[in-house]
């Protein structure tokens, strides 16, 4: 990260499937103000963009004016940080490939990076969270899918076309869960918060426990209702997180053998939930890491102040954006 | 690869279980001469490294003497980078941490790097062989076990504690065989030479499918009698390739999803079965691939020189050498 006295603030920007998230971050990651728009009420791209600045602009002027800003980092599904392109990003209103960055670099007149979401909480993590310090270590992003950023000497894993990294969607189980990426079994399957959500229905049906979620009508079910529910002791709730943090516990020990990371860093609603997904998943490293690798990899949570992490995350990589 | 004219040299040397290879490299991957040792006759470390200098330093005076030689490179099993040491490799004979890459640079007067075989195996293929190039690819060699060398932006994985890539120790299946590394249903229990020999034996008894295997006593098979009888159209020898290269074809769908590179390489006896293995990898693949990912990876064949593939790979690391 180079601070430039000249220019010493940055945008960060997260599009989610339904809000769009942004807001200008100083170099020790405060994030000094902030807006959003909906996502899916922008069909056409470019009216997207002006809706963006319409809100940015004034938060930039606020500033100082572009003259203050060292770049834009943009945090998107299927984001490709080579090309600067969101590619057929299944949850977003636009079709193909668009070009993002260009068109704000254009609109704004600010040199402008685009990473995929997870990859975007990673710098963010190495920035002012975490992984300051780490050279080598995984983000594991635990929200309605599974994402995650690779860290390995020091520089996030892109891999040969910018789209590395897609560990929610190892499989590992053949003949397991159907995926909505028309597979079965990803991992993502079982340890995203809807994955949670549907061990919930699954194990209500397969047994008799009496249990607080059956209170609820199943299809309502979320894995916040899991969590609640576990911490009033409730045993078909705490039987859930141990199948979740089992399952994602093996997945990581896998992990480990592919690049032997300092740390592993978990983040989103998920890994907030304490020792009841913790204990369950470092059990599971302990029991399957290959011997070479035991006790070596720290489990981290994030450390990304919660409202500000998607912004913070996606900001971090406005530090390392090349003017040209 | 910096080749300095004043020194045109490099050594390589690998370390087996049975034997020891060393010889003399030019900057195009000339082999100029090598001799060996058996590694098991040397229970002592110290009288090891003499063994290894008696024969190896007269290679050296025959081009010249150590002033031409740039570094001398090693791949040993549980070869450690940051360190330059073995780590309690089980199948050497000397136990605990040795020093090994210091213990020859005193003794020898020459610059010393070691890595694992796969690592070594990876750097030569990148200096020398199919791998010159790339910048993102994953070595993966099938020997008597399973071993790999990932390089990432056109530099090895070597992890925080320099023993990153042993992708022959993701579990594939956790009710599945007995590993040697005291786990189950390790990649390398399948997938390896003798991972095929296992294969044969199961087969042989839960089906009753004539095969020239039977004609071989089972704790004697192995995986180049599979090939042998694969080439003669035996049925029951081609079904041990589909099996095996489908649960191969799986594993590397996985791993392309950690850093999406460009190639995957195949090394060692087992890779040479062409199509009987090569066709059910690559369906395998094609069948289990994140769709981001479809058709991007080349699966491809080492393409170093078979007799000399050990010594090269090691000595491609003597080009990287640091000098104090």
């Amino acid at each position: 990260m180079t601070i430039n006295m000249e220019k010493p603030y940055v945008v960060g920007m997260d599009i989610g499937g339904t809000n769009t998230v942004f807001g200008i971050v100083d170099s020790r990651g405060n994030v000094l103000s902030s807006d959003s728009i909906k996502t899916q009420q922008h069909e056409d791209i470019d009216e997207y963009v002006d809706a963006v600045c319409k809100k940015l602009i004034p938060l930039i002027q606020a500033v100082g004016g572009t003259e203050k800003i060292k770049g834009m980092g943009v945090g998107a599904p299927n984001g490709n940080f080579y090309n600067g392109t969101i590619e057929f990003a299944p949850n977003l209103p636009w079709k193909g490939v668009i070009p993002l960055a260009a068109m704000f670099e254009e609109k704004l007149g600010i040199p402008t990076a685009l990473t995929n979401d997870a990859n975007a909480a990673a710098i963010g993590e190495m920035t002012y969270g975490a992984a300051r310090g780490l050279k080598d270590f995984i983000m594991i992003t635990l929200g309605t899918g599974v994402g995650s950023g690779i860290v390995i000497n020091g520089q996030l894993v892109y891999g040969h076309d910018g789209f590395a990294g897609e560990l929610g969607h190892v499989i590992i189980d053949r003949n397991g869960r159907p995926c909505g990426c028309g597979r079965k079994g990803c991992l993502e399957t079982y340890c995203s918060a809807t994955g949670v959500a549907r061990t919930a229905r699954e194990f209500l049906v397969q047994s008799t426990e009496p249990s607080l979620l059956r209170n609820i009508p199943s299809e309502e079910i979320a894995s916040k209702d899991v969590y609640d529910a576990a911490v009033k002791g409730d045993k078909l709730a705490l039987d859930i997180f141990e199948y979740t943090g089992r399952i994602l516990g093996e997945a990581l020990a896998n992990f480990i053998a592919f690049s032997s990371p300092e740390a592993i860093i978990l983040f989103g609603g998920l890994a907030k939930s304490g020792d009841y997904i913790m204990k369950p998943i470092k059990k599971a490293i302990d029991e399957n890491i290959l011997k070479i690798y035991a006790g070596k990899t720290k489990l981290l949570l994030s450390q990304l102040k919660d409202a500000d992490a998607a912004v913070l995350g996606a900001s971090a990589l406005g530090w390392e954006v090349k003017e040209d």
